[in-house]
């Protein structure tokens, strides 16, 4: 199959939701990208970047509101822009290009496993933990924990609309930690029992403020209540540099059907039916991130990103989400 | 029918859900009490109080957590008892108990009603509202609203595990108010868009503290957090005259199967699913009760307590909630 | 001059600002209603009655939304429609409505003074007081205060756009009580400095709600973040009893040239000038309201209004203020 | 002992500390004023007011900022001065004395008791109590949930200067109920595995403020800091009448010796030590006051007082407290 | 004319207000500090750095609280310290000199429409915004949004005592954006309407906090209570590098006419009229910080200050701003 | 005496509390350091570097919880760790060893006395300033205002149950600056005069909340309550760069006869002491921390972390706190 068919198949897994998780499709998208640089038979830089420019925009236009995806493009694609001042030799721009795809997918892949080293430091036996919807990383601690022989159990909401809660109930249950399920409206009722929240991340702005699973911040700000810690698993490639240069993360708004049935709102010709899928918790509600690169307050969120991305001149940090920009 | 097995029947329709709604509960219990005393064939005082605190005991087993329930016994009861110590005539008695019932239920009749009117003075054009479960009073003060040509949308949870938020929204459909359908979770998203919350009430409690659907303090929280108004719509035989003296409002846990399915847990042993039906919202997050004797602010609801019930003995109060007692 | 011409001179001043202050408003109109009683010529009770009633919406109409003058022509009225209840005589009806007017002018007169005593003993040597606008009765403390000798100075507002200020600024300079004089915006500069805040009412609302001249509320969120003490000094004819069924306290909307000349406003196009009068303080912000009565938190402002109005027929409370009434 | 003597005696020995305790020093006064009351040989109503006034004043003088003790006082003479404008009987004068000393002391005797019944009502199995200093009512509620089978554990503070932290150990060891004993600075620490906190009352101000053991304030705070219910058991006897009219609570500041001896502070010129022995907590830092009479939200604490207090004339209330004041 | 006449004619007319505008003062004083080193006709390094120190503290001392001020002269200062380590050719360091100077002044003129263009990124159609006095930096966003076609809508404040609302109205007219015009202390009336507060600074502290025109600290608090987000627009030249070694920045207090007139204020003798210029907002009350580098939270103030002051020496930083040093 | 019996009796001294106070024991410890290395006999690198690791861990077992030594022995080992990489000389290494030892005792000598000089320029005349416990860099930053004539006076807490406001007491007592000395509880009494609260640091934690003696977190809980300044005085080496990869300050628990003797617990059989020597404080109570290198928010405590620790792999992190590793 030819590169570009091979490229286009990985976008439309994507679209299509074959490719979940953000990391999942972070790393796939990168995948994609490496292999386009592999078997590229360009002669010039020039056309290299090009032939790469193009494989990226065309998978960054799947899922045109994730961060970790354009974040994996701008990690392999700076990098070769970077190669291209100091070379002019195809070969080695490949070898650049391969390089950084590999170290990516390799950094995603052990991220998750050190938050879980990182974060279940903190915990400490018979805490009760809160968590909500079903994040890769919050659970990373949970098992980490587990590992180390402290007794712990978990609240889990059932994170309406999606139930997303159910499949945490059952990796916890595989994991042999005991937990207590609810509703989400319940979260208060329980806070004054919890000893820390644990939740995950989609996005994380650049003044610290976080974007998750819509009802986050109503946890969020219910812990903030009961002086019970709060802290977020993030991935660094979650963090949103485009929110540097003022950019506001989009919050998605799903179908309806997925919060009432068609069928149900036939006949409530006065509805209008809101579901938006995540909401912002503002950075005074939260006392730690815990990233595979270490704990940090949400105020450094800025200092994560800088470190990060702080290279790239600001208009490429735009030009890599939204829309395919001409080169050269 | 003989007088109690009429009463045996009433109490198993409250039991078994076929009576339902806290004021529709409490008129039906009171309509018996009613129909004991009319039909009552004793010749003495003490005869007679016996068998109206008989069928009321029987009453009060249905559902020993209510509030408003109770509330309508001791209307008659204390009444019938004040009686006695002025009379002896089993006539006069029958007379009373018969004048308070019909008292008790046309008050609760008007007092939706009046809420309505109430409240709706409160709202201007162009309010956006948010509303959780299915509360009559919260929905009278928007009908009253509506009548008077004010243009209001509301904002409806739909108030999981069972749903409620579904009722509501019919009920405005019907009204042809637009409203806003969203899950629990979404309560703080919206809140900076709300110009006032209106919920209803399980109970209220001596120090002002609001008994109400789960979730019910979170949106509390959320408006509070937002500088939104937050209002409740409460019939005074809602207001728990217990708590006068220490006893908590016994919050109910029900069935686990309407959070999460016997088949769905059949596979998770790690799972504890819990279900309370109501929570506590502290009084510092209420701006007012509306009431249909007026509008008070949480902290005056032992006026409204000391109102109503300040001339029953304090043991009385218990008693009439718990368990049968001895007379005479 | 007849009767009705007298109603209608004094109606006038109030109407054109002659007559001004909300505590002499009230008492010349009670004044008012007082004249037509004695000079009445009426025959019967009902013709009697609704002399007084015509004379009284006469003088309610001039300014709508005061709640001292309602609250005057509300205590008499009251009064004589009580004891028509019980005698048919038109004398003993006169002798009513004179009594009661009397006692309404008096009690009004020495509220403020009552205030000023009870306000003063809760203020210590070398306390610094924040004030804001020019209210008879937060001086009335002040004034107490340095005659019982205690050493106190004061912070004054200007309060825009009408520069009350300047008539508190020349009270203290009278009363040899040093004071400082600021700008409204500089409030939160100087709070930290400041003992005790000691502001008027123009009206109290039944859940302890304060209604004051704009800027109070953000003079009170300062106190309140600082932990300085937010005192509010009220004669009880400032409680709203409407308010305990559900009205709104209007806010008043003055002419935009108090803030911007009309010349300095015709080049702009695009502006649109707000001059609302009030602004309401929540009673969480308020940590005692001082009354010729003694002193109440705010949530106690019900047991003012109960006391007072209690005995009058809720739709009675509206018909006073709004709308000329038929009767019999 | 002529009874001038006994009364001389008792005054002494409060004054002395021989007899301690805001209730104990309450009850052994009225006591002597019953005495006083009894073997009067006066002949007019007027010589028998003025023997009951002239013990009271000699007893009042004795702690000037106590609550308790005006309160007794108070109770009696407001009788016998009723009493006086319906008979000239000197003999019925000495019964209503008599009778109403009795009432006091009787009231104030149970009123502990039945605090501790009705606080006990809203413990739970399993509560985490935090308490402060030494208080009667507060360890009632805590004996009688021990009665009533529940499982509790106290946190108690040593509560220094005086350490009666150590008295509330001793007493709580032989209820067999298990204890933590911290130092005062401890509190936030343990805060937020405390289920609720449970103080007694020093006084009880006319706007719902608590004044109590220094450090009280301080222990409320962090209890809202991390939502922990902070209740406060109070007899109706500790609510400070005079508040009402604006008189604030005086905090005693003792011999600075209790907190660094003399010895100690010898070299150290520069030093000043200042030994406050109470504090006030606002009212939107309690959750509820527990009386004899029941439990309100603090804000209801000038419903307590206008019943009992209601019906003396303001300048009377100040009359009691201060100066011995002429009488007919 | 002599370079030094040339020097002190500008000095002359900052201090006399002729050049005003904080970033406008800080250019011309750079232009004359590059037409000093141009002019230059001293020999040695040392000769060369001493006639610029003396021209820098000559400009410094016209206006000794800015920020924007001494930050200019240390740009350009360092810069030429740092270069004298590596040359001793004074036609080097003259290059140095002026193409230094070049760049502030460009930066400068760049970085308001550079915050614009982030700024506006963060705003969306229907926007409410408010703002206070008159700043180039939070107007510059509102053009910039304007421009990209979202429909906004200001609340401008009238900013006393200088007025500076009335700038902010005419450009915001000649804008053709809609605005709403009120007095300062209406903040907390409008604040739940409003979307966003943006506000300029006069400087930032190295802890985030802002010093901006009196009154912004009370609209940030307001906004922190309705949860109404508030963004600062700063040049990174607004902040304050002697704050990092704890330096206060000083509030300048101007001429009490500016609030009250020498006449008016002539018979008030117990007058103290207070006049100062600015207010200190917490970092806690600010959402983001938005420069021309990018957004950040007020917590990374610290990073923008390392990263432009890092290089100097402690001691350099202070010599800067308050006294002329003795240089080699 | 052999070298590894001089490390052995520095470390028995710390043990046995012959050397006390963070960074006494830290110069100690490194001093003990740098004995070894320059009295090394060994002949390899890698016998070098094992040399001095034994001598490190053996003087990090002396207290297991503390910052500043870790840090100290990080401090000489990292850079010795780094030359190895260099260089196979072990004289070189030796050098290496010798000259990080001593710019550490320098650093931390010098550190105090700097933070005296940036803290005290944040002080104005006439301020009242609060502190807890006994802080050697808090104290430097009185001694420093008092030394530019500032006029300050303080408020000494007791600080049970170690009575180190003694200690704090005779020192400020021989800087002759005039201060009031409290009892722990007393601290929200007196915290409306306060203008600013300094104290010192046990820890620094990498979100920038702050372990520091028992009631320090209540403290600020009340100087945030009442809006005072809360500054933290903290040389660089107190900050934790363990907790950056999770790990939590093990909080110290001492015995309980410190807070009650064993005598007079004897007969207390329900009786449990517990003796925490420090608490936590969130960063959101924290205004500002004073380092030698300068003020920064608590929230950049992480910079500071990382331009210290950064480049120290995580693992080794946590090598060289808490158990002997193995090398080569």
């Amino acid at each position: 199959m030819p590169t570009i068919d091979y490229v286009t198949k990985v976008a439309r897994d994507i679209r299509e939701m074959k490719i979940r998780g953000a990391g999942e499709i972070a790393r796939r998208a990168v995948q994609a990208l490496k292999i386009t640089a592999e078997r590229s038979k360009t002669r010039t830089p020039k056309e290299f970047a090009r032939e790469l420019d193009t494989a990226a925009h065309l998978l960054l236009a799947t899922r045109p509101t994730a961060v970790s995806l354009p974040n994996g493009m701008r990690y392999v694609m700076q990098r070769v822009h970077e190669a291209r001042t100091k070379t002019s030799d195809v070969l080695e721009l490949k070898k650049v290009a391969v390089k950084s795809s590999n170290e990516f997918i390799e950094n995603s892949r052990t991220a998750i496993q050190r938050i879980g080293e990182i974060g279940s430091r903190r915990l400490v036996n018979g805490d009760v933990i809160m968590t909500h919807c079903n994040s890769s990383s919050a659970i990373a601690i949970m098992r980490s924990a587990k590992k180390h022989g402290k007794k712990i159990s978990i609240i889990v909401t059932e994170s309406r609309p999606l139930w997303q809660g159910k499949l945490t109930a059952r990796v916890l249950n595989e994991l042999d930690i005991p937990f207590t399920y609810i509703v989400d409206s319940a979260v208060r009722f329980f806070m004054n029992k919890v000893d820390k929240v644990i939740v995950g991340a989609d996005a994380v702005a650049a003044n610290g403020a976080l974007v998750n699973k819509i009802g986050t911040s109503l946890m969020a700000l219910a812990a903030h209540e009961a002086r019970t810690q709060f802290i977020v698993a993030a991935e660094t490639y979650k963090f949103s540099p485009e929110t540097m240069i003022g950019q506001l993360v989009e919050i998605e708004e799903r179908d309806p059907s997925e919060v009432l049935s068609q069928k149900e709102r036939r006949h409530l010709k006065m509805i209008h039916v809101r579901n938006p899928s995540f909401d912002i918790t503002p950075p005074e509600y939260i006392d730690a991130i815990v990233t595979e690169k270490g704990i940090i307050p949400p105020q450094a969120a800025i200092l994560i990103l800088q470190e990060t991305f702080g290279k790239i001149p600001m208009e490429e940090l735009l030009g890599y989400r939204t829309v395919p920009t001409a080169h050269d």
